[in-house]
Order: C-alpha cells, then sequence, then structure tokens
C-alpha cells in the first residue's frame, strides 16, 4: 500500500513535471525572444548614444514622453517589478500584458538619451507579463499561475545576463527575506534555460568577465590558505551591503521627496533629467549614465574597466550610485542590477586598492555582493559569480554575498519583498 | 530615528558575528582536528584491511563488540545524525560528548573488518557532539545551541569532504524539505570554512575527481546546446531519484525486520557480518565492502575508476546499495554519504554507457544527484558539484539533483527530517 502510494505520488510528479514543461515552452519562447530584442536594441541605442553626443540633452523631454507614456497606456504597468511580485504573493489583480512592450519601450528610451539605468528590471517586467498573458489564455488555475509568473521572472532573468541557473534561484528567492522554498525550483530552471538557449540562438552574445587572480598562500609551511584576504573579503562585503542599503535608501527617498516637492509630476522626470546633465558636467564624463558594461572611451570607467589594473575615480561608484536613484526614482525606465554591478566592482576595485588586494577578485565580488545585498538575494548572487567567474573563488563569493545581505538590512529595492525569517531574529 | 535603528541593526549584526566567530573558533578546531584523525585512521585501516583480507572474517565478532559498546557507553548515542537533528529541532535532552570517541572508534572497527559504509554520519556526529560540549562549557542559551549545533554539522561535514560551503548549505538544508532558512548559515559557513581549513593542515589530502567532457555541439548553426544530453540528464536523474529513494527504504526495512525477527539483538550484527562475508564469496570481489573510493585492483569497481572508461559491473551500484543497507541497517557505524557517492558513480557510469553519454559528467552527477535524492538536499549538492568538478556543467548538476530530489520521495534517510515544503503540494 506504501508503495503504491509511493508510486503515485511519482507519477503525479512525472506528470506534471511534463505538463509544465510543455507549458513553459511558449513563456522560454516569447521571453527568450523578447529578451534577445530588447538586448539588441540596447546595445544599437547604446552605440548610437556614444555617437550622437547630443542626444543628452534630449534627456527631460524624453523623460516628459515617458511620463506620459505610463499615464496613458499603463497606470497599473508602473508599479513594474513589483506589481509582478505582490501578484505572486496574493494572486487577484493580473499583470497587464500591455506592460512588456511599454517597458521595452520606455526603457530604450530611457538608454538612448542617457539615463543611467539596467536591465533586469525591463526583463522581469517583459518576463511576468508575458507569462501571465499565456496564462490568462491557457486558463490556468491561481495556483498555477503563480508558478507561471516566478517562471517568467527566472526566464527574464536568465536570459538577459547569460545565467540561467541564477535566474531560477533568482525568482525563488527575492520573494522572501531569508528562506527560500523549493517547490517551483523545477519549472524556473527549465524555464530559464530555455530561455537563455532561445535568446542566445537569436545571436546575442554576453560579456565575459575574468578572473585571473591566483591564491597561492602558504601559511607556517602548512596552512593554505589566505586568512589576510579573507579578512579583507569581509570588510568589503560590509561595505558592498552598506552600498546595497544606500542606493536603496537613496532611490527610495529620492522617489517620496520628488512627489512630494516637484508638481506637476511631469516635472519629475524633466528635472531629473536636467540633474543628470548637470552632473555630467560637472564631473566632466559620461561614464556614470547608460549602461556602463563597457565605456566609448579608452581609459573610461566602466564593468568591465574595473575588472583590470586601469585608474578608477575612488568615488565612481558613489556617482553611479547617485545617477541611478535619480535616473529611476525619478521616472525613467530600466532595471537597477547593471547599475547594481557597476557600484560593486568599482567600489570593489577601489577598496582592492586601498587595501592591496586583487583587483579583479574584488571587483568580481562588488559586482554580485551589492547586488546580494540591495536584493536581498546572497545564494542566487554566489551562483552568478559561480556561472559568471567560475568555481576557483567560489568561497569568497559565498562570503562576500552573505557578509553583504546581512548588513544591507531589512529595505531592499523591492517593496513587495516580504520578509521570511529576519536577518538578526535568532542572532540577537 | 529609521536610520538610528537601522545603524543599531547593523552594529548588532556586527557585535553577533563577531560574538560568533569567536565561539565558533574552538569548534572549527575540534572537529577539524578530530575529523583530520578520523580521515588517518579510516585511511590507515583500509590501507591494513587491503593487506589482511582474513581480517574480514571477523566482521560479525566486530559487529557484536560495537552493540555491547553502543549498549554500555552510549545507549542515547545510538541515534546518530538523528539526535543531532532532533535537538536542533527541540532543544531539550543534549547530545552527550561520548558519541564523538564512540563513534570515531565504531566507524574505524567497521571500516577495518569490512562494513560497507561513509563517513560522513561520524563526521557530523563528531561535529554534533563536539559543538554541545562547547556550548555547555559556554553556557550558551537554547536558542545558541541551537545555532552552534549546526555549525557542527557543518564543520564536520565541511571537513570529511573538503567542501566548505556545501557543508554550511548541508546543515541548513537536511532540517526540512522543501525550504532553506538563512539564519544560521554565516556562522555555519565560518565554522566549515574554519574546520576545512584545521584538517587540510594536519595533512589531510582529499581525493580529486575530474570531468574532462566539454560540450561542442551546435543545432542548425544557430543552437548552442545539447538538447539530447539535456534529456539523458533528465533521465539519469529520475533513475538517481529512485535510486536514493531504493536506498533509504531498504536501509529502513532490513533495520525494522532485522529487529524483529532476529533475537537476540546483539545477533543482529552479527548476522549482518555474515551476510557481507557471504555476499563477497558470493560475488567473487570485496569492491563493494569498506569506503569504496579507491579499489586495491587495478581494473577495480571504485568510485575513481567510475570516472574513467574502465569496464564497471551493469549491477554494481546496486550491490553497493545492498551491502551498506545491510551493514548500516544491521548494527554497524559511519556515513551513508561516501556509500551514495558510489552507488551514484557507478549508476551514473553504467547508465551513460547504455546511452552513449559522456562516463565522466554522468558519473559525476550520480555521485551528487542519489545523495541530493536520498538526504533531500538539492541545493547543497549542486553547490557539491561546483566545489568538486569546477564550474562547466553546473546547469546538469542543478538539473540532476533537483529531478532526483523530486524522485526520490519524501522518506529519506534521516527520520528526523521534517517536511517544510512538500515536494508536490503547489505541483498537484
Amino acid at each position: 500500500m506504501k508503495y503504491l502510494k509511493h508510486s503515485v505520488e511519482q507519477l503525479t510528479i512525472a506528470y506534471q513535471l511534463l505538463r509544465w514543461t510543455l507549458i513553459i515552452i511558449p513563456v522560454s519562447l516569447t521571453v527568450g525572444s523578447l529578451v534577445a530584442l530588447f538586448l539588441w536594441l540596447l546595445d544599437e541605442v547604446t552605440h548610437l548614444r556614444h555617437q550622437n553626443g547630443w542626444l543628452l540633452w534630449l534627456l527631460p523631454i524624453a523623460g516628459i514622453f515617458i511620463h506620459f507614456l505610463y499615464k496613458k497606456l499603463g497606470t497599473k504597468s508602473e508599479a513594474g517589478n513589483n506589481l509582478i511580485m505582490n501578484e505572486i504573493h496574493q494572486p487577484g489583480g493580473g499583470v497587464p500584458a500591455g506592460m512588456a512592450p511599454l517597458v521595452l519601450l520606455t526603457t530604450i528610451i530611457t538608454h538612448l538619451f542617457g539615463g543611467a539605468a539596467g536591465r533586469e528590471g525591463t526583463a522581469v517586467q517583459i518576463g511576468g507579463s508575458m507569462a501571465h498573458m499565456l496564462a490568462r489564455w491557457m486558463r490556468l488555475s491561481a495556483a498555477d499561475v503563480r508558478i507561471i509568473l516566478m517562471t517568467g521572472i527566472a526566464a527574464g532573468f536568465g536570459a538577459v545576463f547569460g545565467t540561467p541557473l541564477t535566474g531560477a534561484v533568482f525568482a525563488l528567492e527575492v520573494l522572501a527575506i531569508g528562506v527560500i522554498r523549493y517547490d517551483a525550483l523545477i519549472p524556473c530552471l527549465i524555464a530559464a534555460v530555455f530561455a537563455d538557449i532561445v535568446c542566445t540562438a537569436w545571436g546575442i552574445h554576453h560579456t565575459h568577465y575574468q578572473i585571473l587572480f591566483e591564491q597561492n598562500q602558504v601559511l607556517f609551511h602548512f596552512v593554505h590558505f589566505d586568512f589576510l584576504l579573507l579578512i579583507k573579503v569581509v570588510v568589503c562585503g560590509v561595505a558592498f551591503g552598506l552600498a546595497g542599503a544606500l542606493f536603496a535608501t537613496c532611490m527610495g527617498n529620492i522617489k517620496r521627496y520628488a512627489k512630494e516637492w516637484i508638481r506637476p509630476a511631469w516635472l519629475i522626470p524633466a528635472a531629473g533629467g536636467c540633474i543628470i546633465i548637470a552632473g555630467c558636467y560637472l564631473l566632466g564624463t559620461r561614464d556614470y549614465i547608460g549602461l556602463g558594461v563597457t565605456s566609448p572611451d579608452a581609459g573610461g570607467v566602466s564593468i568591465v574597466s574595473a575588472f583590470t589594473n586601469t585608474d578608477i575615480s575612488p568615488w565612481g561608484w558613489l556617482w553611479k550610485l547617485l545617477f541611478t536613484a535619480i535616473t529611476l526614482g525619478m521616472g525613467f525606465k530600466g532595471g537597477e542590477v547593471t547599475p547594481l554591478f557597476f557600484i560593486g566592482a568599482t567600489l570593489g576595485h577601489t577598496l582592492a586598492v586601498m587595501m592591496g588586494a586583487p583587483v579583479d577578485l574584488f571587483a568580481g565580488l562588488g559586482f554580485i555582493a551589492v547586488f546580494a545585498g540591495a536584493t536581498n538575494t546572497p545564494i542566487a548572487c554566489t551562483l552568478m559569480g559561480v556561472e559568471l567567474f567560475g568555481t576557483t573563488h567560489v568561497l569568497y563569493f559565498a562570503v562576500a554575498c552573505f557578509t553583504a545581505y546581512y548588513f544591507s538590512g531589512h529595505a531592499g529595492i523591492y517593496s513587495a519583498q516580504r520578509v521570511g525569517v529576519p536577518k538578526s531574529h535568532h542572532i540577537d
């Protein structure tokens, strides 16, 4: 009898996995293809902006345009990632299908005119809204809608960074702080893998980062471990966590105070655009606007250059933090994660130079750990380190991500994130 | 006010992390050193047994000796890993300090006379009992005892396999099915890292496994992904999960029926020893007893040989499964994990040969996935794949581990494991 029950259970699981695989194929195809389109457009407009410097002057007008576009076509879509997360926590209102084209278009506009923003928010929203649309077509139950939304997040995230495993774990981990549930992991994993395959099949290439540093430290002839390096990693982990918290706080406050002080509302993105322009001219560089993965100038600050020995301004991370917080807090569209990579990589670079540590390793640690702190997803970020930089330093990845996670507080950049297990609950 | 609260929270966390680091240092030193002693002894007795084949004949007597040793010195310690897990779920009875020497001694005896067993159970019990002893000395509160016990598991597991990150995640993941809480992760990580460093500092080397296979498949000129291989991985994942469930069921049933049918109780290990001896002579090989990491014969079946192109008996995995279930189910001591590695690696090897897949990759997948299925720890096992075999195939690691996890049912080898989120709760 027990064996029978066991077999029935396993047959049910097999059937459900097969069913989910079939459900997920259209999700992955749609999301993977749209993300590929998005990444290709992003590349094109970034190129265009680099060649036509005057486009930056139109940023305030672009902001007003984005404002009215959302007012006209998608008041509900404005909530972005939080809308999708809330829908997973408590299904009800639904995610509008129009969110995908709207966020795609407005992110491209933001990048074309030089807003400082990222990609993952857009990809996640494309994933969530497409998944919800397909769920409506397939008439899925409320419980299934919850899972398909998570697969949409996983597909979007996995495809946009070329890191499917991270995408799948991120989709589970981002929902609540301090706890991860596995129930949707296999569907999420399938979705992220397929979406990444689809995106790559469209000819999209992802930037490769390299950590060349190799540890070769022997203490007292028998301890093969660099304790000093570990301590430096922990110290930086604290800094990365605080930077993540600072970013979340800044963006939240800018959003709140802009709404309070600037009326009418369409003036907010216009003012934001003007501040960005003024900032560029005050600092005398455009390295901190746009995506920031590469820089058009040879000696410019970018994520890629943070991994090399080039000279980087020690406050570069702070400028990027402020530019991004203003861009996203004042009505432009895009993700937060690529700027968080930038902030982390440059902060890691600066701290490494200050402490005499390997620059490429610490740029890599910052890359993943600031993100871990700001989004409260330390396991996904550790896996991202593995997927992007290889396995050699996985221990430092984990230490940096979890330290940052502990020191970033409970705020985070997603207001819809719930507290599963408080960070200092069992500790104090 | 909010900032003040935030700062206070972060200072509290900083203080607690510092405090835990100090608490953990003695735990890591003790556990790391004892595990080093254990691994060294294990190596010595395995060598001794290989050179003196007649030792196997004494296995029944050794079993009786172990039986009376536990009856005299540690009736409570008999519960082993489950005792430690129960103590974490519901602190109360405590973990006897005598558990560590007792399990160390009896595991060594089991291996000296040719029982088929592993190492992790012993290391985890050393970790748990030493941690509990130190907690009593330091007069820690009940909440702290819970965390220090988890650090003990992490330290033992991390040191015994040389995989600290896996050890830390295993300690959190093994407690409940389908959910992972982070609250003790940093202490566990510190404990596992230090214990591994201590263990390595004593001169212990861990076996290295290599997966040389490299994927280089292009479909229709634009899809850089081997779908056929992915399907093979999923099929094998199901097989690995079922093998894990079979092992758990076999061991449970052997334990139950032996207790019911064989009286007096001391006859159980004697009978077990006799069955092992008979099995060795019936099969004409001693490859399935002992640890099984390497074989004394050049063409013998072992974990290492499963990664190579040597001919392996297609039922090798089943023999190992039965030998281990008899050894551990009938009163001998040791862990289950190394035999699970053996079962998985040989089953993976056999399936790879049958399906025309790369043998080393599938041996590696089986290595981690049968373990993932039997202990319900898919995330720890995916990380173990990364720590042992590198990052190239991390996606297949995750797919194999999670498929095995879904198909292994809710039983598992640890009866003290609780169900956090049922495997088919949201799916059906």
